[in-house]
């Protein structure tokens, strides 16, 4: 394939001009470049990287309504989630930038010489985080903008100090080029290395691969698919020099609603939860697909109340004819399993769109199957009735990982909920309570991520400021003349606002 | 093989009585007690688990000399060295016992409700960092006290909350043993959970891979040979959940005498080039094993210097006799290499004792044989004399990551090396000045790191307090009622002495 073009999610079909397919020496020439700028972009000062950062977000807004325009008939989203998609984006830019700036993210450490100390004197100690290298990133298609080509992990990426190369998602070439086309001006603007930022064009399997397997590139961010994530952590460990892989693959993000609450208000919780569920036709990395209770009265309200919206949910255009087809496949699949109930479906849609669906099943059942644990993309969901709260910690406990668990409580669930926490936070990276987990707040305390398989890396997170320290690594530094110490560790910049650990003690 | 013996590294000839050898049965009742203390353990306050790490030092003080008798017999390692040792190893404890203590490692962060916020409310965010899960440690031969049964990995897993589970090294049972015992003491006396320390004994990789590979294991410490670091992170990749292992593994520690420095004291830096090398039998992962240098007078008086210290240095016991066979031949390797002159070769030695032998090449020979960039472990160096900066510069560039690179320089060498840092900061995890790589100080600022192979993770250190991070990830709690959330995220732990991130300010 030498060219191949953008494809509107609601008919299906391609539309607008060819892009042209990039190849192996274009990923080296991007990598090359990239590895070109390192050194020259890793110097920059905090508030030069700052700045560049808020000029990206700058002109991601400049392009206008192009670019929602671009997104909508790209990926079928609507404009008003776009529109926030936008925001969150920007904002997201512009949260680094602020973190970039404070240089916390540098952990500076001081141990001063100890030149008396007994038996040994003790040299002086600084160390600093630096950049990692340069990064491959790979965008989602559920997230045009905030998951893609200046996304989480774009922003946080360059917030360390390291040049990007993305393979831009084949499912929306169009938003990508504008985005990309915004990122470069960025870096014209701030005098930076064009290698800073690379961008490469292809539906090919193989460039990703090529891209990883690249000996300049440090480290991959990607978010997508299970089979996706692996087949890219074993491509990154097979390389003479192994990296770090950093995939957000896959959860079903378990809903537990805790019988007082059930009892309380198990009606509305019915409707809230398939708010939750159909938003955004169910494409949502965070997406409620597994409903935990135990059984009686106040679960059959739910039940009847999610029944109910599930069957008057309309169908929505998904983000591509390959996950509509695998959202149907992953449905028929559920109706078919052994000991689950069908609840509902909801209103029938036409080519590429997917309609919600609501399965029932039992502990035991879903202990019994392991498929039925396995993340449907889309807005289905599987509510599993546990006959004691014994039987509910089975289940729980028999799960993957998870990106998110969730808590349905009353004041007088709370020694429950205490009970259910330890178990939860060895199977989630974000624990919520009466709320849904398809908001992700882009924050300092947010962890987006969590055990295998949510991500390939439990330890980092690839939403909020702490996915920075994915991409640096700390450096020692011994004994090393003020005149040749990078600034950051000099003694005269004490009071430039980044925190520093002197001989143990934080010091602001 | 049903038991085995431990064996006086001087003589090669087992001694003591037998050891029963673990098998799969007791791995896996290991791995099950130390799961089974998990929650337990990690739930500890940190005053409970600083008082745990501080009581394991009295424990292993308390053994008194039988320690020292005992490893110096099997590693043949002097007195004076192993008590250094031990003084390294207790302080480690309570440093990460201090460490545990200010509970910065718990990275507390917490983003306010903002309830007005529009379009939407921002709801209650709070991060903390939280155990792993429980860790295996594969301590080395050459620390049989600082690297081993309660080294730097087990010290800093239990500082981070994870019970440890310790395949002890076979080349010092008895040492292992001795140690072993005292952390069950601590144990004990602490009213911890039993599980929270196992001991596993046996000479073979079976018992290693069996340990990595059991699905209670949530990551691997190790320092060792880069053969098997890259196996035990081939098995912890290929599990069903792959878990991260932080080997330590394979380092040549380039020395760079710049021009100024060598005019000045070539000849006292022979000397002092050779303590270093030969110190410990060479038996350091941060032995000097290149030595680079722009050629003229001052490096020919380096190397006269260096090789009649050589010449003179006595043959030293290696730690085992498999260590001392894999020494000679790798010596004898580089006496056959191509371009490579023999300069000298120090005392001879019996048995399992090695002796320091140093090579001379040019740039251009190092260049085109990789087998002069492999890590020769004991007391073995190689002189690379370059003609010009581009070519030393050359040198460093191909080179693997280190974890060590070191400058010996004057005043009138800082343009100089201000020019090297950037192309030694990326090969290497320590920068140091006028000193040597082998003393590893253990505080905040140190990294004994680097990038692969020497670890297996670049974004680590195995030694400092810096090494507590590798056993801990975050969580994220949202909207989780007061009474639910863990005790130091809720508002009334403000000034526990733990430093808060609060909407972004640093908050001591």
């Amino acid at each position: 394939m030498t060219d191949f073009r953008s494809v509107a999610a609601a008919t299906g079909q391609p539309h607008g001009p060819a892009f042209a397919v990039h190849g192996p020496a274009d990923v080296a020439q991007a990598c090359a470049a990239a590895a070109a700028a390192f050194d020259a972009y890793r110097a920059t000062s905090r508030e030069a990287r700052a700045a560049f950062l808020e000029r990206i977000a700058e002109e991601i807004l400049a392009i206008g309504d192009d670019l929602i325009e671009a997104a909508m008939r790209e990926s079928g989203l609507p404009r008003a989630r776009l529109e926030g998609e936008r925001g969150r984006t920007v904002g997201q830019l512009r949260l680094f930038a602020d973190v970039v700036r404070k240089g916390a993210w540098q952990q500076l450490r001081i141990d001063p010489a100890l030149p008396d100390r007994q038996p040994l004197p003790r040299p002086d100690l600084r160390l600093r985080m630096i950049s990692l290298g340069p990064v491959a990133v790979f965008g989602a298609s559920n997230f045009p903008l905030a998951f893609s080509t200046a996304g989480g992990d774009t922003a946080s990426a360059l917030a360390a100090g390291c040049p990007v190369v993305v393979k831009g998602h084949p499912a929306h070439p169009q938003t990508g080029e504008l985005v990309a086309a915004a990122i470069a001006r960025a870096v014209a603007a701030c005098g930076l290395p064009e290698g800073v930022f690379g961008h490469l064009v292809g539906p090919s399997n193989e460039l990703g691969a090529a891209l990883v397997t690249d000996p300049r590139i440090a480290a991959v961010g990607f978010t997508g698919s299970r089979a996706g994530g692996l087949a890219l952590a074993k491509l990154a460990q097979a390389r003479d020099v192994p990296i770090p892989v950093y995939a957000e693959m896959s959860s079903i993000n378990p809903v537990l609603l805790l019988p007082e609450a059930l009892a309380a208000r198990g009606e509305a919780l019915g409707t809230a939860f398939v708010g939750s569920l159909t938003m955004g036709a169910g494409q949502f990395c965070t997406n409620p697909g597994l409903v935990l209770a135990i059984e009686g009265e106040g679960l059959d309200t739910f039940i009847a109340s999610a029944t109910a919206a599930v069957g008057q949910a309309a169908a929505q255009t998904m983000l591509t004819p390959g996950i509509s087809a695998a959202y149907a496949s992953g449905v028929a699949a559920l109706e078919g399993s052994a000991g689950v109930e069908t609840l509902a479906k909801g209103q029938p849609g036409e080519g590429t769109q997917g309609g919600a669906a609501l399965f029932r099943t039992t502990a035991a059942a879903f202990l019994a199957d392991k498929a039925l644990g396995h993340e449907v993309f889309g807005a289905a969901s599987v509510v599993v009735a546990c006959k004691d709260e014994a039987e509910l910690v089975g289940v729980l406990r028999s799960l993957e990982g998870q990106l998110t668990a969730t808590l349905h409580m009353d004041a007088a669930d709370e020694a429950l909920a205490a009970r259910l926490l330890p178990v939860l936070e060895v199977k989630a990276g974000r624990i919520l309570a009466n709320g849904w987990p398809t908001g992700v707040e882009v924050c300092h305390a947010m962890v987006h991520g969590g055990p295998f398989p949510a991500t390939s890396d439990p330890r980092t997170t690839s939403v909020g400021s702490l996915a920075i320290d994915r991409f640096l690594r700390p450096v020692s530094y011994q004994n090393i003349a003020a005149d040749v110490l990078p600034p950051e560790l000099r003694d005269d910049a004490r009071g430039d606002g980044a925190p520093r650990l002197i001989d143990g003690v934080l010091t602001l």
